[in-house]
């Protein structure tokens, strides 16, 4: 137990577990290729509510309930809840907290928030004498939309660069003590803005966040991309992706074959009219609570490195003609038994 | 070092003191009672800047410059900077999150995200290996009024319940390692909701959930309320404190004579023309970075109880007809040469 700091950015954590996970998505990322591996998809946006926003809220909740059934926790059992979401004062986990009733820190930190989430967890458990908390990060895509965009209802035209942002929510249980699945280290992102104004293409502006986290937690930790069996990026999409690498190369460090992006493989891009791919908190943590973390626990992936991205700007500043900042935050997960030799 | 869990939700941290602390008000804050505590009064609300948003981030910003003038630190010594604003996706923090290029963690809880922040830098400096983190706070009046209720060039009337969002920025220099003031212990709060819909009337709403922490956290520490020198609440007013004294007294737990508020404190209530009397999270932020850390390094105060409280709505769920969840979040400091014998 413990935590190490390595290098100047990252903190080694010990003793902390993936007790069980909970992803929850909406019909169109159900259709999506990687279908298979969500716990529930709803066969509508909506499921009964009465506006999106409780479609949001109850969305989280479903995912949080099955990572804790996944845990075999109760509430009670739970710590802290950490989490956070996209809507206006996080409204969605706020809300959720009122069902549950454990200490919530609530965090922001735009669709970077689920690993924010998973490191601040890990990082709580493996050095604070917490046992166990709940993180979680969602997103709907028609609350979204309205609240950052336009409503859905209005059929306005999407730019081949735009992100479609998903419906979809992921929790995860994280407890001191051993696991299949467990946190190696965190390193915690830096805002940088390389000055793009388009909240119609984040993807190239968040390609140089997730540049710079994955380049100094590789640094810290001195490895290379290869020593993970995957690097996701949260939602780049397609051509955030190609920008991400990019920048690599221009620095000398390849991550082309490396990298993947939880938006990009979210969505058939070519069938599901997405253009760059999915988008928004739930994007992560849908894909790593639902999809990456099976195939984790099913040994297709032994050392991931999830690095969810965020664009921290608001309608508001963009209307007063503002940049866009953004941040990434990363979390390495390793299946335990791949080097234990557990079977 | 360390943190020891003590009672159910209560985390007692060791070794964690206040370095120095900044804050920087708008002038109706500086024409108050306080006046002569803060660090620095503007003499108008704006500064210069083309927007009260950037106003806001420049109060912020201010607010950070001096705390780490105080400790004498650069920014380059800090291993993070952990904060908030009530600013949709919180772009204050976000956006000085891009000059000062430290990693961030943007935190979410309203006007309690203060004491979400010091509490939580606290148990990091005091089990994991940060050595310094740079926790902080800001509110506008005029970006929080036309974001939560109409622009102030409207001139619409305000209800007697109505609170007054500060233009207050506070920000507090953490360290691990000695000083004259600790971080004794932190109580991270539940969600609480009373069924309060009224945005104009946010006392009533959030004096359950001060309530709950401020019972919790005595509870867990074995103490009665006089063993502070003062609980200082975030914005409950002087309605909600009213109210927060008459659920003590009904739950067997007097806190008359033992409670304040930084938000009535703030403003002269009978001058100010303020109802109820400031919010926001900058009002606990300043009040505890200027007045109160003051009266500690005084020795006017030698144990306070510090509890920021904030309501978790938005104008959409408002809108909608939620009611208001709430939350408070309690962190306790202490001259440490009161008990030390250090003179």
């Amino acid at each position: 137990m413990g935590v190490e700091r390595v290098g100047r950015y990252t903190y080694r954590t010990t003793g902390v577990a993936i007790a069980g996970t909970g992803s929850v998505v909406g019909p169109k990322e159900g259709q999506g290729p990687l279908r298979a591996y969500f716990d529930r998809v709803w066969d509508d946006e909506i499921q009964g509510e009465t506006s999106f926003e409780r479609a949001e809220r109850r969305l989280l909740q479903e995912s949080q309930e099955v990572a804790l059934d996944r845990a075999h926790w109760a509430w009670d059992d739970v710590d802290a809840a950490i989490g956070g979401d996209l809507l206006d004062q996080i409204v969605s986990t706020n809300f959720a907290g009122r069902q549950h009733g454990r200490p919530l820190l609530g965090l922001f930190s735009a669709c970077a928030v689920f690993t924010e989430a998973l490191g601040l967890g890990a990082i709580l458990l493996s050095s604070a004498p917490m046992k166990r908390v709940l993180v979680s990060a969602v997103s709907h895509h028609m609350a979204a939309e309205r609240q950052f965009r336009y409503p859905i209802e209005l059929g306005v035209q999407r730019s081949p660069t735009a992100a479609w942002t998903a419906t979809a929510a992921g929790s995860a249980a994280l407890q001191a003590g051993p696991g299949e699945l467990v946190v190696e280290s965190v390193t915690f992102g830096r805002v940088v803005d390389f000055g793009s104004k388009d909240p119609n293409d984040m993807g190239s502006a968040m390609a140089p966040a997730a540049f710079d986290t994955i380049a100094r937690h590789l640094e810290d930790t001195k490895q290379r991309p290869q020593d993970y069996d995957a690097i996701y990026t949260g939602d780049l999409g397609d051509l955030g992706i190609r920008l991400l690498e990019a920048l690599g190369d221009r620095q000398d460090l390849p991550l082309a074959g490396s990298v993947d992006d939880c938006g990009r493989s979210l969505y058939d891009l070519k069938r599901q009219d997405v253009h760059n791919g999915g988008s928004g908190p739930g994007c992560s943590a849908g894909v790593f609570c639902g999809p990456l973390a099976k195939r984790l626990e099913a040994g297709d992936l032994n050392r991931l490195l999830l690095v969810a991205t965020g664009a921290l700007f608001s309608p508001t500043t963009y209307q007063q003609g503002d940049t866009i900042p953004c941040i990434a935050h990363a979390v390495a997960i390793q299946r335990q038994s791949s080097k234990e030799g557990i079977p």
